[in-house]
């Protein structure tokens, strides 16, 4: 693979940092807020089924979530939800935002070792706001050209994306931990992509088909790429 | 300016389309639902504070914007406002999301002139999804070669935006309707930047200071700036 890249793009939650669990903690504190009214199980199906339905609308990132809760607590409370509570949705979404950075084994160390020879990028679907936050904070800015927003990663998401960096699609690889997002889209337009499982995938991102696995390496842990690249 | 130019930057809302006066509406909207507690100039007051105190954290969009609303009924109502009407302020916000776009005069003509000679770009510090489909509605996408989303529009984001684009300061020129945001960090880095009035600004964008405007072009209407490219 090493020959022919120029551009590496890192996916950024759950690929260099923890995110889905923070996503999930945030969730069980909503649910100690609707158990007046809902099962855990039930308020997990409802709240999913808002953020499906204000998915194209939102988008990906913790405001758009933010306000899928609020949403699904007034819907499934039957507008017995009081604004004290709806209060306190606001304030555990806005501890998403501040959560600190926790980074993933080897991060920092495997671009290090990267960064001189390839130019490396960030390619995420979050807000931009919160991802340039999150990079400050996880003290890798140093490391990354600039970061990529993406509203989606389809094929044509990363169709763009190479044209703007001004690269062909076998230049480039793709390194993350949704096969839906990171892996499968890349691979269908000419690109390289590997694959790193991450112990929790959002609902949304869970991959059901059969994938053909001989189109893209997966590895266990981010220092394993180095013997790739 | 003619010989140099290589990329124009375009700012998007209330440059090429029309975007305060629908915030405004929905304010009003909003001020409605807050009648019973507060007269309109406190509520316009309050609201407004409370979008500082979030801007760190949210950002600028219409996201941001909703919560801002919710967060603020809940406060000056003092816990009084109820979830039907918590409710309302998300349906209000979401047709904020999908309002129809409102070409500003001449805009597809001078996009038309000018795409043969640059490299045109949409340089906005909305939220990617919302200014993707703001810009499919509008039908000018064929005009643009991409959309850059920059978290802020001061010198560093400007710094940031012109290296990604591998151009020096002085290949590239901004238009834009704010002073704050589109002109005066754009001259300040070297680069040169047109300003186009739009007759409502939003508080946070209005200039107090004085500017030295013999440092960049103001034009009254957006086909004036084919004199000038």
């Amino acid at each position: 693979m090493k020959a022919t890249i120029k551009i590496i793009g890192f996916d950024a939650d759950d690929t260099l940092w923890v995110n889905e669990p923070n996503y999930r903690a945030i969730e069980r504190q909503f649910f100690e807020i609707l158990k007046p009214w809902f099962s855990e199980k039930e308020a997990t199906n409802e709240l999913f089924k808002t953020e499906m339905q204000n998915l194209e609308m939102y988008g990906f990132g913790a405001k758009g979530f933010m306000l899928s809760m609020i949403e699904t607590a007034i819907r499934i409370s039957d507008n017995k939800i009081t604004s004290v509570e709806i209060s306190r949705i606001i304030e555990i979404g806005k501890n998403l935002l501040n959560e600190p950075i926790t980074l993933l084994d080897n991060v920092e160390m495997v671009l290090q070792r990267l960064q001189p020879n390839y130019k490396l990028i960030l390619a995420t679907k979050g807000d931009l706001l919160d991802q340039e936050r999150k990079l400050v904070k996880s003290g890798l800015a140093k490391y990354f050209h600039h970061i990529e927003i993406m509203s989606d990663k389809k094929e044509n998401n990363y169709r763009k994306l190479i044209n703007r960096l001004d690269i062909q699609p076998q230049d480039f690889v793709m390194v993350g931990n949704s096969v839906k997002s990171d892996i499968l889209p890349v691979i269908n337009i000419g690109a390289k992509a590997i694959h790193i499982p991450y112990e929790i995938t959002w609902l949304h991102e869970q991959h059901h088909e059969e994938t053909d696995s001989s189109k893209f390496v997966t590895v266990n842990n981010l220092s394993e790429i180095l013997q790739i690249l």
